[in-house]
């Protein structure tokens, strides 16, 4: 029979373990989220997969903050963060750093999650506001953007599950 | 360049149409699940992948409910919906309809996520409480668990996003 597992059967990683662990060349870019719940959960996310970085932008909010952690659960002290006036200037710095930059949109010309090629590159994937979504002018200057295909009545998933599916579909392991 | 769609542009289904559409063979069960916002969001995800049926069992909440409307965005009205009053009753109802269940889950013996094989058969998904998981009686009544690798310092994953990452990995487009 299959037993649960209790947290300290998981061998989960201490915060300072995390920090010194070679991470996920990925890092996550928040243009403008609104909703705290959604960055709390983007830390979440980010800390199962290991990712180097969370880019905040704009009007999205940063620890400390008790909304945030509602969600994070502790994973502010995990993940490494900082915050970007502009998603433009964010983006700047990190080709300056060499990442491919990749909005998460719906749109033309874009590529599907399941055809999105991941070459071990440094990736950097954005995610936009709840109701705006990505900025058209961020878009212009991304070298391309990822969709999730989908089926249903509604325009789009929820951010913090379009990051959970995302980030596990380029970093999952491979069979 | 790329340009955002709007949503007249991606020609979502309407409500008529996604009721007679032909469903994914897949049932999500919710395991006393306690938040409202993670039952909104699971209704948004399931409408994206075109699930057949969502199963709130035990104190989960139903719509009609202005918390769960929040995040489903209307997505209780396309997606289908019963209550249990526990799991293992509606475990056992599906299993007289052929569906295979599995618990999502962190256990001894499960499946990780990127090894399952889905055969396109009737199956069940279990996601449970934020705090307690799936309880350890209705994994014994499964047929499996699947389990999401995660490397980071936290327990799990959030269940909204869990549910996102499962459902992808189990009925995104073949590549």
């Amino acid at each position: 029979m299959s037993q649960k597992l209790k947290n300290e059967e998981l061998n989960r990683l201490s915060v300072n373990e995390f920090k010194a662990a070679q991470k996920q060349p990925v890092v996550i870019i928040l243009d403008n989220v609104r909703s705290l719940n959604n960055v709390g959960s983007a830390f979440r996310t980010a800390d199962a997969f290991l990712i180097e970085e969370i880019i905040l932008c704009g009007v999205t909010g940063t620890p400390p903050n008790k909304e945030i952690e509602k969600t994070a659960l502790g994973a502010t002290s995990s993940v490494r963060w900082t915050h970007f006036k502009s998603t433009l200037e964010a983006i700047d710095y990190l080709k300056l750093k060499n990442y491919k930059c990749y909005a998460v949109e719906q749109a033309t010309k874009s590529i599907a999650l399941n055809e999105f090629k991941n070459s071990g590159e440094q990736l950097a994937l954005v995610f936009g506001n709840e109701v705006y979504g990505v900025e058209q002018e961020v878009i212009d200057t991304c070298a391309g953007v990822i969709e999730i295909p989908q089926l249903g009545t509604k325009h789009s998933l929820n951010i913090s599950v379009s990051i959970g599916i995302v980030l596990w579909e380029i970093l999952k392991p491979s069979r």
